[in-house]
């Protein structure tokens, strides 16, 4: 075998440890956390049978297939930053960015640029593709916390109007779920985990 | 919200049992079963990474990741058929086309139809995606049971020669992957976790 195949499967091995990245998120029926793996599948997925509804022009579904399936490995050495971490996040960028070094240099070069600039272009969130993928990847989300009873919610204290401007990206990309996004929010005031905006 | 888009976000939660189906194989370091999503994910992601290997014309690598993602739906009601369980394979075909007919009847006739067309292709290894497709479902599993240390084979008795004919789509797909899959065997030979055929 080659250097640059060997390389190959190292990756694929090193991969294997985002079923052990757990997020936030809970599954459907609440038994444990959902991990990195599980929701690159779903958010793909996702992305694939609801794409019917994107509304932005030029979207590339191929490609955001390709970043939904890429776009969680930098967590395998900097770990999951739960969306609301506000100090998490502070220190995300450099944590990610060292991780996608060590991790894409098992690639070669050529392969390594496809699948860091896959993750950039999605972290960036800002052409068509990445715009659509960023909706689908907090649609997913958002849709298990809902089916899930509102667990991530309620024990972190999130609020309506955190949930709707984290939840921006698919009022843009997919006008015609934010009805279920209202319902979903409606839903967690009226049963009481989540809570209304915090008056100061 | 109209009855199509309900329709499919029942789909897609549904589609969260995937997360609970567990397979033979385990995590690279033994700890847990992997299950049918974090399954599919890798599958995707080493179709990817692999498909300047594959050695068969025409494949469409974004049919193939399409392939990845909805191959195993139907063991949301059937459940997960070891590959190498003689028995189980017997009733496997009916149990998973009356899966199929209750997960896809919740979709449109179009989305339906494409799904399960992408899933009977899979099943029936004929067409060059189906082939490669197989090949890849075949070594992600492969390489994961070599990376635990041959768990799975090692409990299920699995003998070189059926490991082998399981393994032949990788020869014809990814002639290039032939000298792992030998290298995996022979270790495997000679740590004792997996048996040479055995003679009557």
């Amino acid at each position: 075998m080659t250097e640059k195949l060997k390389g190959q499967l190292h990756f694929l091995s090193e991969a294997d440890k985002m079923k052990s990245i757990f997020r936030q998120t809970r599954l459907a029926d609440r038994s444990r956390q959902e991990n990195d793996a599980e929701h690159s599948w779903h958010f793909a997925l996702t992305a694939m049978t609801l794409y019917e509804y994107c509304d932005i022009e030029g979207v590339d579904l191929d490609r955001v297939i390709k970043m939904a399936l890429v776009h969680d490995l930098v967590e395998i050495y900097a770990g999951d930053t739960f969306a609301y971490d506000v100090k998490g996040n502070e220190s995300k960028e450099e944590r990610e960015k060292e991780s996608a070094s060590k991790l894409f240099s098992l690639l070669s070069a050529k392969q390594a640029a496809e699948y860091r600039s896959l993750w950039e272009e999605f972290d960036q969130m800002e052409t068509p593709d990445a715009i659509y993928a960023s909706a689908i990847d907090r649609l997913q989300s958002h849709h298990n916390i809902h089916l899930s009873g509102g667990y991530t919610w309620e024990k972190h204290e999130v609020t309506a109007d955190k949930i709707y401007n984290r939840m921006k990206p698919v009022k843009t990309a997919l006008p015609e779920l934010w009805e279920f996004v209202e319902h979903t929010v409606n839903k967690g005031l009226e049963k009481g985990y989540i809570k209304p905006e915090v008056q100061d």
